[in-house]
């Protein structure tokens, strides 16, 4: 098996650490009463779950406005990614660069051509007009990621109707990826689930994984007013995806709504703390509204964390990015300030090397 | 949505049931410490889970005399399915006439042609030497389940073999399920794990599903020797498709080995128990030696049996069968004294409407 082949945030599988700020979770924690769903769903464990996730779906209708024959549940918003490669079989796709490594892993499975629509870090990474020149008839779909990951930068709704219109006169299948919405301070400004109706080529794609931080349960779901589609998308995913314990989870997590305003306020704050201390240290940021900071510093960086206990995320990989470009979490104040303390330590010890007392740039 | 596009056994939600007999599923319940590790586990559903699933790939190898680079863990075994399908795009396919729906639901998701060879009643729907006869080099793939579902009657070892040489000369790829083989009293006697090596184009399916009693967990795995294969299999399914719970509750339940000793002994038991009873009743049976019992029975068994409460599986869905033919779980001797007690009434009033004195067929 290989190591290599999902190089992703929160693998602590793979690397030691005490404090992991490379998967992108809500800082609070899964609620309590999302564990305690969990928990009674032991007596309902000894049956398939429902195929349908009738409960659920009612639900996610309830909460997002939309009609229950608009949503489909799966096993984290992972597996939509995949299924709907997999239903739609789109030859040729536009990716943003830099962006999430899955959209081009499921693309791939089902040997889509990419292209690839660069993020300029001289416009901090911020999505323009320009795109909509990139949308072409011979494109079978786009996907987004709003706010961007791994940047946490916004796409303003305006920009993001146009491309809808677009894709709708261009037949191109436009799969928007909300799962980090929801830590926006006013995620409806931003989100297109009103549009859903408007334009049926438009998909969007949500998570309970990272708002009410149980990645380890996994789920997900999608929404869309186009019926076939969702058909489509049904017939190549097994019947019984999203696990009993999941589906009750997420019908729990979606009452939460203090939980969910305070992690709004929490990661306003401290990301403000945050960008402040890397700056500080001469790291620049990017404008993220989202639950973690994109941002530049020593390109050793994760190494020296590792070796301090402290996983962040090496950006090199992704797509467009390079050496010295990194992802952390934003959490709270007393982990970021022992974050901000193992920077500033790698910081002094690179000043004492290269001799320099302010800044560690060579 | 569409209540019959996947027709099953144990959808007790869109069915009002106190007993149900429809879901192959093991009657002792869950292994306690299946669901204290599902308990202990919520801790943990903070992180992401392990992509590999290191510590229960390592479990499942230990379990199956096989090396862990053999087994691929996934959301349940009908993730397998549909992967499998997935990743080998199989033109033409060749199943068994009746056998497990999925299997057809998996192949066609992916334009898969599919081709039938029919068991015949008349030889108790026991595979024979015949099928060897159908293996023709271009076939792409084929699907046995051992013991078969719905009709529980199980292909001897010698005939496996036979058949798996065939389809190596051929290269095609044979797709064993082993879903329900711990039920079996000499479970290695059947399997055909130990030839993997021998036949790259060997491909196990197993589930804790059935025999831990925790169809809601989702759990499967599979294994085979061809490393190609197994990447080809990992890059149509989502990194994290196996939650955390269901890793924990796989590690756990594959220490229990006096609990799989009782179920196979109060299986045996309470098989031979119902099948008297239903002998009794005038109801046909066949020589299954699964956790089911597959017979002949009034048409509308069925329905007769919901006004009662009880749900057991109509077969005239699957290919090659009618209406009259049903499944029903072996359970513990209470409930199939209520399940026994029900048929019982069922018959007692045909009998009174046909006049009968003996029997019910009119």
């Amino acid at each position: 098996m290989n190591n290599k082949r999902h190089k992703h945030g929160g693998d602590i599988y793979s690397e030691a650490c005490t404090l992991d700020y490379s998967a992108n979770i809500n800082p609070l924690g899964p609620p309590s009463s999302v564990i305690e769903a969990v928990y009674r769903s032991m007596e309902q464990i000894v049956n398939y779950p429902d195929v349908q996730c009738r409960k659920l779906c009612h639900a996610i209708a309830e909460h997002e406005y939309v009609k229950e024959e608009q949503v489909i549940c799966t096993n984290g918003a992972s597996e939509l990614l995949y299924a709907f490669a997999a239903a739609l079989k789109p030859k040729k796709a536009l990716l943003l660069e830099p962006g999430f490594a899955e959209y081009e892993a499921a693309l791939s499975a089902v040997g889509c051509e990419i292209f690839y629509y660069p993020l300029g870090e001289e416009k901090g990474y911020a999505l323009d007009l320009a795109y909509l020149e990139a949308l072409s008839d011979d494109l079978d779909m786009i996907i987004l990621c709003n706010p961007n990951n791994p940047t946490g930068v916004l796409i303003q709704q305006p920009l993001l109707v146009r491309i809808a219109e677009k894709c709708e006169k261009y037949g191109i299948h436009f799969l928007l990826d909300e799962c980090f919405h929801e830590f926006l301070m006013a995620p409806d400004s931003y989100s297109m689930r009103t549009f859903l109706e408007r334009f049926p080529h438009l998909f969007l794609v949500d998570a309970f994984t990272k708002i009410y931080a149980i990645p380890g349960l996994r789920l997900g779901y999608g929404l869309s007013a186009d019926a076939d589609l969702m058909e489509k998308i049904r017939d190549v995913i097994q019947p019984w995806s999203v696990s009993i314990p999941a589906q009750e989870a997420g019908i729990a997590a979606l009452s939460e709504d203090t939980y969910v305003h305070n992690t709004r306020w929490l990661i306003r704050e401290e990301r403000k703390y945050l960008a402040r201390a890397l700056h500080l240290l001469e790291m620049e940021t990017f404008d993220s509204q989202a639950n973690y900071l994109f941002f530049k510093g020593p390109e050793d960086l994760e190494e020296q964390c590792q070796k301090r206990g402290l996983l962040i995320r090496d950006c090199s990989n992704y797509r467009g990015l390079s050496k010295g470009y990194f992802r952390i979490a934003v959490r709270t104040r007393e982990e970021n300030d022992q974050l901000i303390k193992i920077f500033q330590d790698i910081i002094r010890e690179k000043q004492k090397e290269s001799g320099a007392i302010y800044g560690w740039r060579k």
